[in-house]
């Protein structure tokens, strides 16, 4: 039963925070038995888009449940 | 007159703001001369609780005021 | 069309977040063409203040427009 | 012909050693071309589970065959 | 519309920037939205082939459309 | 309920698992709710000892009980 | 007679090697006595522009000739 | 009989090696079979103080004797 | 009242700690409202000047006054 | 009487702990004087071989016996 | 049969790509079993010499014959 | 002309500047054309000495003359 860790970045117009969760919700749309996730960078993306948009890259760890990695 | 530093992890359902501010409360209950603190790693705790739980890994530096490291 | 990249300290007594806005601000009264900034460091400076007082340090990215560096 | 990489985490309750090796058999269960793995982090779970928990954090390289990255 | 990052490896027996060509290739063809790539590391294979062979070792952002992460 | 981390370095004349396993006995003997640890460095210290020492230096995390950090 | 160092991202549509170019380029149109530069980071911008665009994030260090860091 | 690892900021008006030794003064009043010490970080705080203060945050390495970590 | 950082080198034929205030010196000269310095780098120049240089790349964090960053 | 550091990476079919004896034992055939080793990186080779090799770069600390660098 | 690594600098006032096969070529004439090599650092002398020179810090691995380490 | 970059732990009983010099001091006698050095890291071994030792690991480059890497 290992685990398995992917990378996302979640995007806010609001916070950090909601770029997180932002994150997770899509990790637990798509992905069985999501365990934590670390935060590994934030940024500000100012220039491309019309509000500040805040952004948060996690990494997700979930268990994999059969083989497909 | 050294200065010492301690690793915590504050934890909150709430936010990673109020996880920081959990860990600064917890540290000036038990330490005179808290000087500042450092956020090392942000995380979410996800499967093993009952609500996404936020958590905060600081490095807080206090000033020690007698000899007992 | 080169990129310049600056390090300031946004600071807030409300959130991180308001942080990294006050940085977002004083960037943009002095410079034009901000693209984007990444957060580098978080901290609380406790003993030096009044009230606690996060502190965002982050990298600013913009356009430079002409040749003066 | 590129490679690309993934990161598990395998996990034992005899040793290190175990542990990458449950990362390595998962990889070759579902993944063909497997070229070598690099060991990112170990650590042990104590509280969540009955017996103390070895996990391999690893990343595993493989060679990508047709057209789906 | 959150972002997702995966690693490749793009090889060549010209040059660093080929290599790093050749895994933009690769990531086009299977995958929609691609938003950008950072170079991880870069390295030369020697013994293990007939000529010397340039690697690249990238992550790539793509935008995920619907949800399968 | 803060958690907080101790820095520890296991020594074995065996191996770096007994290593790492002597780091949380001596965690376990004076601390209350031990919840992981991390491996931070392995060595093999050679020319100060009889038999070369295999040494892990570990993180130690562990719940607080009461307002003593 | 210190250094200073500043950064900038050169920029080019052909290679990696045109990118840090610009960046020394720029940097001595706008400073005298410019030193050695020291490559950050690569990445290619890909969404955002027609043609792929290959990034150099660049030090640039110089000698400061009188008093104005 | 493991080592534990503690990190101090030892501080001088003189130079980086009195804050260091500041340090390990502080170490050897409190601790028994102090063993060696990594320099992690060497500053100068300015504005908060009248003279410059030089400060070196160190790592102590020490043997535990019994039981209390 | 954001912080803004610079980098420098500060270079002595005598010591490290003289290279670290000849930094201090030149930063002072120019900027109002120094703060602190952080050291990132010590080195030696050997080959290109006729006596060992020691060098110190220090970062130098100053309040910003006025809108120019 | 400088200490030197050399980087060898030792291999074994069986284990991680014995990839790292296979560098010792090297190391000592060849160098008198060593004092200790500290581990880079641990991987598996699995590719290129018949059974998969565990290897251990390690870097070995000697003391330096008369001018020979 | 363990590898050893040695660091080499290549020149050039081509491109990186020549620097880092003129560490290449070095590491053939006087080595035998060079096995790959890995990109440290890329930077550009400037000052001290006629032409830009790319220059690109590689790691070099070779397997050790017989016991010369 | 390629470079070469060696380790070497210099070591004193008075400062760590000292401990630098005895690097280069042995550099410089069994080397040809050292071009600089850098500073890694610095420490002081407490236990195994009478008098406590200021290290410093500092890597040396150098200009190879001839074909012997």
């Amino acid at each position: 039963m290992v685990f398995k860790k992917i990378t996302l970045i979640g995007r806010s117009e609001e916070s950090f925070d909601n770029a997180v969760d932002d994150a997770i919700d899509r990790a637990e749309e798509t992905l069985n038995n999501v365990k934590w996730l670390e935060v590994d960078e934030l940024g500000v993306e100012i220039a491309a888009v019309d509000t500040p948009e805040y952004q948060a890259e996690v990494t997700v760890a979930f268990e994999l449940e059969s083989p497909n990695a």
